[in-house]
C-alpha cells in the first residue's frame, strides 16, 4: 500500500474583471467574474514543494486580465476557450484547463425614454454562467444560468404522494411554486456553436415558458419538462442538468382569525428547503469526460 | 445618580409577506419583508419581567398577516400606515409604532412574447423601503430605495484634491464611477401624499438621471445633484439621505505586457471602499421627530 | 426656502488591516477591519466639485496602514484615538472624525499540547467593535461586541403577555432563549481608561453571567439586568446600547407521532424573529455628542 | 436517439435540529444542519408527476426530527447512518440516501470560572461535516470540516516557480499563510468505526499540526503533507480530499512613506484568491462508489 496523490487542481479564482468597450460613443459593459484552473501533473509541487511547473495564480489573474484587452470578451464562451487553450497550448506542464465564469447582466439607464450611452443599473437576481474545459484530447462548453428567481402563483399542485407514519403534508391542489434555479447544459460540440448568447437567451426562455405553461403535478415533473423541452428545441445540446431548491410558500392560517385565505397571503420560508435535483440527457449523448468537473463552488 | 431606561424599543423583524392578488386571471403579487416595532412606556418588562403590556412579537407578526389580507398591500406606503395606526390606536399600552419594509420587484415572464398572468421572475438589485413612523403627535413616511447598483463608463473624475504626506493616488480626468446607492428621502406631509409609487419611480428616475448626465469631478457632488434635482422635482419631499459606496474599479496595469489600457480592462475590488453620506434638505423643512430612528439594520 | 447640505461625512470603509508582531519568536496578531470617516466643511466638493479640501479616501486608507506600522495597534481604542487624532490635527479642513474598528479574535494552534509561535485559528463567532469620535470639542469611545451568539437551554419563560384578538402564542414556563447579541457601551472620560481590553473582556463576562443566571420573565428583562450589571460593575461606564434578535427554536410538535417532547427537540428558525432593542444608561451621563453617529452599517 | 432522466435526486436541505440532552441538570446541545436526500427510481414523477413513490420532502424533515427524538444525536455519523437505513430500508421505492450534515460547536459559557449548566456561546468559525451514503449494496461515511480559518504569519514561502510572459509576482522566502480549509475524509468501513468524534478531533489536529510546522514551499506541498500525515496515523482513512483558497494578504508597501515593513503590516485581501485542491488517497483504497456525489454545495 502506498499513499499517492489523486486528483488536483489549483489556480485563481474569482478574478472580477471589468470589460468597457468604448470604440464608439455608445460604450459596451461585460462585468464577469473569471475562475481559472490549471490540471496535469503537479506532483512535484505537492511532494516536494518544488514549482518549477508551477504557473502562479498570479499569473493566471495577470493573463485573464490581458484577455479581456486583447480578445473579444462577448461571448464569454468564446473567449474562455481561448484562454483556456493558451493555457494548455503555451505553458508546457499544463495538460488541462478549466474556466468557469460568472456573467453580470447590466441594462442601460433610460434618461428621459432614451437609452444612456454610458450609464446602466444591474439587472436581474440570475447570473449567467460557462464552464470551458480543456482536455488533451476534448474540449467542453457548458453553459448555464443559476439564481434565476421565478415564482408562479397558481397552476402547481403536490398530492397523491407517498404516505408513512411521519407524513403529515396536506396534499394541495393549487400552491405558489417558487425556485432560485441553477440549470447547465452541456454542448455536444462546442466547436460547431456559433451564437454563443443567442443559444443561452433561447434555452432560458424555453425553461421559463415550460416553468409558466406547464399545469405542474411536482417540481420533479416541471424539472423534467424543461430539460426535455430543451433537448428537443436545441439538438446541439446533449445534457441538461438542473438543480431547484424549491422556495416554500406557506398558506398563512388566517381562519383562526375568522377571515378565508385562498391562496393569497403567503410566508415565505427560507429553511429547510425542497431541493430537486435531475439531469435529462440524450442516451447517445457523447461522453462528458472532465466537462462537470467542477473547481469553485465547493462548499 | 441612578440607572435608568432610556430610548426602547421591540417588535418582530423580517416578517416575509407575500400577497397574491388573485380577483382575476392576470395575478398581482407583492413581495414583502415587513419589519414592526412599538415604542412606549414598556419599563415594567424591562425592569420587573412584567409582560402585561407587551403585545408579542408573535402578534405582530399576526397582525402583519391579516393586514395584507384586509387591506390593500399596495402602495406599501399607505398599508403601512394603517398596520402601524392599527397598534397605535388600538392596542392601548403602545404610544408609537414603526413600520420598515422591504419590497422586491418581480417581473413577469414572458411566453411567445406575452407576459404571463401568473408567473414572475425577480428583476433588479434594487430594493424599494419604506419606513413608517407614528408618535403620538406626528406621523412620518420615508420612501427610499436601496441596492441601487449603477456604473458610469466615463463621465466621472477625481483630481485637484488635498494632498499630505500619505497621499499616492494619481488624478483622473476619466474613471469608472459605480456605487450601490442607498437613497431615502422624507415627506413633508404624508397625509397629503395621493401616488406612491409614481412618486417612487418618478424619484428614481431623477436620480438616475443626475446619475447619467453629470459630469461627475466627485461622488460627493454626484450625491448632491441627485438630492437636489429631487427636492427642486418634488416639493413634497423634505429632505433626502444618501449613502454611496464608491465600489472601486481599479484600471490593471497592463503596460508591464506591453499594452496599452485606456479605461477598457479594470479590477472590480470588493474592500476597502469610498463610503459617502450626505443629506439634502429644505432649510425650513418640518422637524422629523423620529421618522430616522430605524429598527432593523443595526450592525 | 432654499435646500442646502445638512449632515455629512465620507471615508474608506473596511479596509482590512492586518498586524503581525514579529519581535520575539512569539508572534503577535491584531486583525481589524477599520473604517474611517471625516466631517467638516466639505460642502465646495457637494455644492461645486471642488475637492482642494478632500483627503481622498485612498490616503486615508494609506494612513490606516501607516498607523499600524508606527502606533500600537493593541489596545485598537488607543490606537484608534491616534488615528483620529491625526485627521483632525493634521489635516486642515477636517473638524471631526469617526474610526470605526472590527476587531476579530485568533487562538493559537495548540501543537502536541503547547501554544504555537505564529499559528493560529479564527476563534468565536463574536467580533469586538470599537467606534471612536473626535469632535471639535469632545472625544467619545463606544466600546462594544456584536454577533455573539449566545443560548440557554432552560430558565427562560414567556407569559402572562398582552392578548388581543391576533394572539395566538401559547405561553411557556420554559424555553429556549438564544440571540446573536450586539452590545455598545459608551465610556464617560475616554481619557481616564487604562485598561480597554481588561475592560472589554469584564464587561463581556459580565453580561454573559446576567444572561445564564438571570431567571429570564423575558428577554427585555434579560436586556436590562445585562445592562444595569455592566452600569453597577464598570463606573467609568456612561451607558449601555443592546439590541438582540430572539433567535426562535420552536418546539418540534411530535405528538403527532406519539412521542413527547419536553424541550428537546427544536427547529432554529431563521426569519421572522423578534428584535428587542434599549438603552441603559446613568441619569447623569455626560451627553453623548456624536458618539453614536454611525458611519457604517445603514442597510 | 432517445431523451431520457439520467441521475436524480430530491430531498430536504437544511433542516435546523437542534437536540437538547436535559437528563441531568447539566444539560448538553447538538445543534445541526441537515439534509436529506433519496435516490432510486422516481421516473414516474418525473415524466408524468405521478407522486406515488415520492415520500414528501416534507416527510423527511419530520423525520430527521422524531430521529433526533428517537435515536442519539451524538455522534453524528452514527445518527446519519440510522437516518438513511430508516430511508432505505422502510420507504419502499427509495434505492439509496444521503445524509449531509453540519454541525455547529457550542462552548460552555463561564460563570466565575464555571462551566454553566445550560448557557453555551458559539465558538469558531470551522463546521464539522458529515455525508452518510447509503447505496444497495454499500454505505459510505465521508467526515469533514469547512471554513477551518488558519493563519501562520511565518514559516511560508513561494519562490522558484514557473514565469511566463505575464508574470510579476515577486518571489518570497517568507510570506503570511492562511486558508479557510475544506477537508473531507472517506472511511473505508463505517462499521468499523468506534469512536466517531474522537477520530474527527485527533485529524483535526493531525492537519493543524501539519500546518503549523511544515515549513511551506507552497500551499499545495502543505496540502500534501496534511493529507499524508492524516493517511499515516489513521488507517481507517482510505482517502482524504481538500480545498484550500489562499486567503492572500499582502504585504503593504510602506516604503513609499519612508517606512520598512519586514511582514508587518498585511491588506488581507477578498478576491481573487488563489485555490489548491487535491486528494491524497491510499493506491488499494476501496472503491468510493457515491460516497462523493453531494447533495447541497451546487452553486
Amino acid at each position: 500500500m502506498a499513499i499517492v496523490l489523486g486528483t488536483a487542481q489549483y489556480g485563481k479564482a474569482e478574478t472580477r474583471v471589468v470589460r468597457i468597450v468604448r470604440d464608439a460613443p455608445r460604450h459596451e459593459i461585460v462585468d464577469l467574474n473569471v475562475s481559472t484552473a490549471l490540471r496535469g501533473d503537479f506532483s512535484a509541487a505537492y511532494l516536494r514543494g518544488d514549482q518549477r511547473d508551477v504557473l502562479p495564480t498570479d499569473t493566471q489573474k495577470n493573463t485573464a486580465y490581458v484577455w479581456a484587452k486583447t480578445h473579444p470578451v462577448d461571448p464569454v464562451e468564446a473567449w474562455g476557450l481561448s484562454l483556456a487553450r493558451h493555457f494548455v497550448d503555451d505553458v508546457a506542464p499544463v495538460q488541462g484547463a478549466r474556466i468557469e465564469i460568472e456573467r453580470y447582466d447590466w441594462t442601460r439607464v433610460l434618461v428621459d425614454g432614451a437609452e444612456h450611452d454610458h450609464t446602466w443599473v444591474r439587472s436581474g437576481q440570475q447570473v449567467r454562467t460557462a464552464a470551458i474545459t480543456v482536455e488533451p484530447d476534448a474540449t467542453h462548453v457548458v453553459q448555464g444560468v443559476k439564481d434565476l428567481t421565478v415564482l408562479k402563483s397558481t397552476g402547481s399542485a403536490f398530492k397523491d404522494f407517498l404516505q408513512d407514519e411521519y407524513t403529515t403534508l396536506a396534499p394541495t391542489d393549487d400552491r405558489v411554486l417558487a425556485t432560485a434555479l441553477t440549470a447547465r447544459w452541456r454542448l455536444t460540440d462546442p466547436a460547431a456553436a456559433t451564437d454563443w448568447n443567442g443559444l443561452a437567451a433561447d434555452v432560458l426562455a424555453t425553461m421559463l415558458r415550460e416553468f409558466a405553461t406547464l399545469h405542474s403535478l411536482a417540481l420533479q415533473q416541471t424539472l423534467w419538462h424543461m430539460g426535455t423541452a430543451v433537448l428537443t428545441a436545441f439538438p446541439a445540446i446533449a445534457e441538461v442538468r438542473l438543480s431547484a431548491p424549491n422556495k416554500h410558500h406557506f398558506v398563512v392560517d388566517l381562519e383562526r382569525f375568522g377571515l378565508e385565505n385562498p391562496g393569497e397571503v403567503f410566508n415565505a420560508d427560507d429553511r429547510p428547503y425542497g431541493l430537486i435535483q435531475a439531469t435529462v440527457e440524450r442516451d447517445d449523448a457523447a461522453p462528458a469526460g472532465d466537462a462537470w468537473w467542477a473547481f469553485t463552488g465547493l462548499a
